[in-house]
């Protein structure tokens, strides 16, 4: 029935979440253990592509549920400059979907040299970024063959959700993972309306792509999806950023995607919302809030229950979608994206 | 002679840095010496905006020359979600032109009550921000009347750098401070170049902005200047983030702007301006390198000896005038961006 590798996968995603959940949380829950006791004071993320957009959503769970300071590494000062920071009483975090990228292998490596606890998010035991870590959560995805990634991203979502309720051992947390496989069925099930606002917009060549708080790597990883397949130029902003500049962007007709789930930025997220129907965007919503639901033609909802801290997992799946449609209906091939490779090799 | 507010304060920066230099260093020599005391362990940035793009610069030369570990704030974290991380060990420094934004207000906020030091780089020594700093880097520009920051973005990049030189008590990197503002004098004395570019450019809808390591930060902020002012959507990036997906953006006459001072990132952006020039890309680049130089028609010089490290404060001003030049093709105001004020109160 698929039209695509691509399409294959991003319906595999909620099996491919159910397996992780029952197979890998003992080993997460180990790794939780381990964590507690070693009590970083800092972390540090390195990634690239797709799988920084995974270090996004690391941050801001780490930063919030830990209260641990969360950075992005800088992989050219390993790599390039040779002036890398001292990452004492650090953890350092490699998400990889290959575990081969030499920039963030690099990252680790220095890491391993100083001594600071490195944990690695990988699909794969024996990518060569294993042996630099103390510490592998395997997603267990199976081969992604799609050069655009979609069950591995979603994969290592999960992995970063269940890591940090774990380590924040909040029965309230570890008890929500449960239903996000069925919530990613539920928004899976209706791509009806996914296809036909591509439709709508398929002759727009920019986009922007705005939300706020946790959903901000959803953002990030929506508007890469849409560029490296559909090569309409996609940005992605924060509603906060956004008001700081971007907003002057915005006319008539310009197509503008909100990510907006119930919660505590949901009110910011309706500000932005207003103004920019205002003026007259033509604003797609991605939200299981009733009000913007009901007010907007072009709306995705989002499973009604769904908690705030994993909207992220949730809501980049309709995002996955809305790109593989306008890709389809620009009329390009979404598992061949002109010039991209599955394993990127940047120093 | 100016055409606007905008264009006089870009050709102010020289004199605003130079009474930087002048004035300020003292007062940046005591912080330092503080600082080294204090020996923060870990650094967050709080900013936003034209601030947040200091932030970036902040967080490379920190990371590489003091080699603490850094990472920029999540300011919805302390006043949305009310769950900001604990900062122990942690310097917080905050960026902000107005030195009002309330969301970059309350990351100080929370540092304070936490105890955490705390430093404000501002413009003016009475903004709000001063009462919740035990720090303060006053920039003295006088007050910036466009909307769009320009005299104090090249001021915040140039107090971060000379707190890094004097803060790592460097001989090298302070000496090398002084003839910085003669570097932008030199930048602004040929503006015909840039405005011919801007000419030939202004039918393009979307561009995108490529730099590496240290002139990420002038990626970003150069991008946010022609989005804000000639509401082209002018995307940002990292030479390596770059090639794992906006890359199938690109396509024959595509415009691309290259910032590639000579340095150790130098080799690693000409591999890119290589491969998009093979693609057919418009490209325009920024670099003091001879053969970049030489081999493009739409070549902008920067300084042959400026030193790696101040390239931003140097190469963000062609980006300046490039925004300004393509506003003003394009018909529109630099001094009445649609929709923008000058303080931004989000939350």
């Amino acid at each position: 029935m698929s039209t695509s590798i691509f399409e294959s996968e991003i319906y595999e995603q909620p099996d491919v979440l159910s397996r992780f959940l029952k197979e890998s949380l003992d080993r997460v829950r180990e790794i939780a253990k381990h964590l507690q006791k070693h009590e970083p004071k800092f972390v540090l993320v390195a990634a690239r592509g797709t799988s920084d957009n995974a270090a996004i959503y690391a941050k801001y769970l780490i930063s919030a549920y830990l209260r641990i300071p969360v950075g992005l590494a800088i992989p050219s000062l390993y790599t390039l400059y040779h002036q890398p920071p001292l990452m004492r009483q650090t953890l350092v975090i490699g998400i990889s979907q290959s575990g081969a990228s030499p920039d963030v292998l690099a990252v680790m490596e220095e890491a391993r040299n100083q001594k600071s606890p490195t944990l690695a998010i990988l699909n794969r035991l024996d990518a060569p970024m294993a042996k630099h870590a103390d510490l592998i959560i395997p997603l267990g995805c199976g081969e992604e063959r799609a050069v655009a990634a979609s069950k591995t991203h979603t994969a290592q979502l999960l992995s970063i959700a269940s890591l940090v309720a774990l380590w924040a051992e909040s029965p309230t947390m570890i008890e929500e993972l449960n239903p996000v496989p069925d919530y990613l069925r539920f928004v899976l099930s209706s791509p009806d309306q996914v296809r036909a606002i591509a439709e709508q917009i398929k002759d727009h060549n920019r986009i922007l792509v705005v939300g706020r708080g946790f959903t901000h790597c959803t953002t990030h990883e929506i508007a890469l999806k849409i560029k490296e397949l559909s090569y309409v130029s996609a940005d992605p902003y924060s509603a906060a950023d956004f008001m700081h500049g971007p907003i002057a962007l915005v006319e008539e007709g310009f197509p503008l995607i909100a990510i907006a789930p119930k919660g505590k930025t949901v009110n910011s997220m309706k500000e932005l919302v207003n103004e920019v129907d205002r003026i007259g965007a033509e604003t797609i919503v991605i939200s299981n809030d009733e009000e913007l639901i009901n007010t907007h033609s072009k709306a995705i909802p989002l499973p009604r229950d769904l908690p705030e801290w994993l909207a992220p997992i949730v809501a980049v799946v309709p995002g996955q979608l809305l790109a593989l449609f306008l890709t389809l209906a620009r009329g390009n091939d979404p598992d061949q994206p002109r010039r991209l490779k599955k394993v990127t090799k940047t120093l």
